[in-house]
């Protein structure tokens, strides 16, 4: 039967993560592994409210199939969010509504990538992008991600080598925690602006911002070159998979053809419920109580961390998100790591599958946003243990 | 920029169905074009206090990340549905809940179609169907659909050109409104059972069944040669987008890494919303409802057609689904009756999107799901006084 698959099935990592994180459901593990946002301050009761009214006084029309484009006043939403945090002047027809953020890219592998075209994206990148793109079997030009954002001549290069895009993501990116720099982003719009390439601008954190000017967005420098996603995931809850693309109407014609191909539209039903939780709702002090949250939690391992890691061990110190990057000394094995953590019942992600041509044998990801301030300091505390033992010898 | 885009948007036909619905969006329009299932008997009511429900009861479960797979209870759902309808004995593990039926056709695209494969599908076929595998540049070959099902030579000849599957949708059909006959159903059986193909059995409007014994599915005689799907839109409500892919292991894998990298997952509150209607409602008396409701407007339509439409237009009689399907003479043009009936305000949908290799100019499909007894007889007196211009002539 295998001889029936297309051959971009044996391209496509399975998620090293959903396989990671099956071995980490025991209850009794601490778990840094996964991506999870913090469950408990999700609003429960306030969107259990919201989604009986939506039935209740909107109907079928919140029943019935819609259009593909999405919800006008949920993509209304967004052109006035990024209007207001930054500064982007987009009309709701550059929106289209998605499941999730992850289906962007989905959508953007349909519209842009043929098989062998050249792509550009961060080393380490993430996951999901990667496996995204290699279903639509890309070839991957792999741009290596410093503290301060992307290499500046891997982006140069990349262009040389006519990437078709380059994607990143500029705001806490997951798996690093990196936020680029104002001079980097300026820099890359600069490269990308006097080429004929896009760049895929993903944005699921940039509201979950610790502290710090908000940054600019590439796309205020070069909004026609620029697909920019986003994701209710991160600012309301992930289990409805509600995102959005913005794209320049040109490229937005080829999104809703590909969306239509994919599943006719986004749930209208969950479309409604955020539109109408938004509207009822005071979002901004909602994120303001996640980012705090985060925050803490973020500040809660980093201070575990600095406490009890070896001093050969190097991380990032992120600004927002909900991920922190650990590069172990040369030679180090983060696979060992996890098999060695996993005996204590702990669990981290090794970093192996964010880089797209080998690599990276010796990083770890970690997750804070999902462990209580206990779980914190216990878990880097065991870490810690695993960790001395490797770069003892 | 169009140079940027992939060669297969060139090959992805916009729908010509959405194009048309925006025509005939007009409140003052009678559309038989579109295929909206009929509002007046969702379950409005029972839905609201279920959502509120779910998410009071089950919190931050319903609303955070979830498997790939799917909800189990719902999987579980379907597996006995499927045992207590159809006789197949199939396991949960071989279920995954997708974003609405049309998605399982994006991810059989994604498993199956490389550049150029061969793939079969009725003609006339679904638009949905055609779309999304013209995403993955599929080399369609059309198998003509008969008033019992497909033309035999054809499905054996497809065979031989090493279609990787032949892709059907034997009950009820879109847009038809044919139902394969058992002879048929078993000869189709052999075929493929004979060949190292797979069968697409698209069961979308499976359970919207008038009148007959109910047909057996052609993955009762082969369960290792058919991907079988079916849909949430047609039995509760559309809007959630909410259906799923029945598939043999070894396919199973593969369309879960596709799901992966494509959504992540199906909304887990959509999921939790309908696991739970189904389990506090009882849904075989609901079915019967609309059941019943869509028998009455299609038989509304079949006796406006009988009385008014010129003896040289011939068209099929549905035991079930929400289509009928009008055939002209030779040499009459749908798209010319098109243009004409919206003058006198009524849409009708002309046939040639449904055809992959050109024909059908002299056909169109009607659906009745979506339009009251008065708006039906009305619709087709003025539908018949512009087909009597054409026949006349």
């Amino acid at each position: 039967m295998s001889s029936l698959f297309a051959e971009r099935m044996g391209k496509t990592p399975r998620s090293f993560i959903r396989e990671t994180l099956k071995v980490t459901e025991c209850p009794d593990i601490i778990s840094f592994a996964g991506g999870l946002p913090n469950p408990t301050v999700f609003p429960v009761r306030e969107l259990a409210e919201v989604a009986k009214d939506v039935i209740s006084d909107e109907g079928a029309a919140a029943l019935q199939y819609a259009t593909t484009e999405g919800y006008l006043p949920l993509r209304e939403w967004v052109a006035d969010r990024y209007a207001h945090r930054y500064g982007l002047s987009v009309s709701p027809d550059e929106i289209l509504i998605t499941h999730g953020s992850q289906q962007c890219l989905d959508l953007c592998g349909k519209v842009f990538i043929d098989k062998g075209t050249p792509v550009a994206i961060e080393e380490p990148g993430y996951l999901g992008a990667i496996q995204a793109f290699s279903l639509y079997e890309a070839d991957f030009v792999p741009i290596k991600l410093e503290y301060d954002g992307p290499v500046i001549d891997d982006v140069r290069d990349s262009m040389e080598k006519k990437c078709r895009f380059f994607y990143g993501v500029p705001n806490s990116q997951n798996p690093s925690g990196v936020t680029w720099s104002e001079t980097k982003r300026r820099e890359v719009a600069g490269i990308i602006g006097s080429s004929d390439s896009m760049f895929i601008e993903d944005d699921a954190y940039g509201e979950i911002r610790f502290a710090g000017d908000i940054p600019t967005p590439v796309k205020k420098y070069i909004p026609d070159q620029v697909v920019m996603n986003g994701s209710f995931s991160k600012i309301i809850t992930p289990g409805m998979r509600m995102g959005w693309v913005c794209a320049p109407k040109e490229v937005m014609t080829q999104l809703v053809t590909a969306k239509q191909a994919t599943d006719l539209h986004s749930s209208i039903l969950a479309q409604r419920i955020i539109s109408r939780y938004l509207s009822e709702y005071p979002i901004d002090s909602y994120i303001r109580k996640i980012t705090e949250t985060y925050q803490k939690q973020c500040e809660c391992m980093l201070n575990a961390i600095k406490k009890e890691f070896p001093d050969s061990v190097s991380y990032t110190i992120p600004d927002g998100g909900m991920f922190i990057w650990v590069t172990l000394p040369d030679g180090c094995s983060s696979l060992e790591v996890f098999n060695k953590a996993l005996e204590k019942k702990i669990a981290v992600l090794p970093g192996i599958p964010f880089y797209t041509h080998g690599g990276g044998e010796n990083t770890m990801r970690l997750n804070f946003s999902n462990s209580s301030f206990d779980q914190i300091e216990e878990g880097i505390r065991r870490l810690s243990e695993v960790l001395k033992t490797f770069t003892s010898t």
